[in-house]
């Protein structure tokens, strides 16, 4: 298990997919930034749909895995989106 | 000194400023997405330009702080942007 930030640059064309993808695994917490606890395995599963969608040579997916979610300090400066209740 | 990896939600009319701002603290990795090493004392003045620049009830940005860059994993899809020479 491990807290994950993911960011992502994606084509027009394909950043819904994405974003629905990303959405069933993460919450979504900014315009491209997701964040949530996830397993090893779901993690795995998750890059495998993502891979089904990219251009790999021309979209970009980040994931920056911390250890737990104590492990950063988050700070704001304008509006915060809630982690829950997000709507696609 | 802290690692921080900043991300950034920013209407139209103000991100080119807010990209420039972020530029000259921090390196550009991903359309919306800034990371590195930065001082409390730096940190705080670049936060004090951002909110010169942004509407806080439509802009966001987010900063995560992590005590040290070797506290995350870093795993990428697609294309990874270079460190260094980021041309705004």
């Amino acid at each position: 298990m491990a807290y994950l930030i993911v960011t992502y640059d994606i084509g027009e064309n394909r950043v819904n997919k994405v974003r629905k993808t990303l959405k069933k695994y993460f919450m979504w917490v900014q315009n491209s930034v997701f964040e949530g606890d996830i397993t090893e395995g779901k993690l795995e599963k998750c890059k495998r749909e993502l891979l089904k969608i990219i251009k790999e040579d021309a979209d970009s997916i980040y994931f920056y895995s911390l250890e737990n979610r104590l492990n950063y300090r988050k700070t704001v400066l304008g509006i915060e989106k809630e982690l829950t209740g997000n709507i696609l």
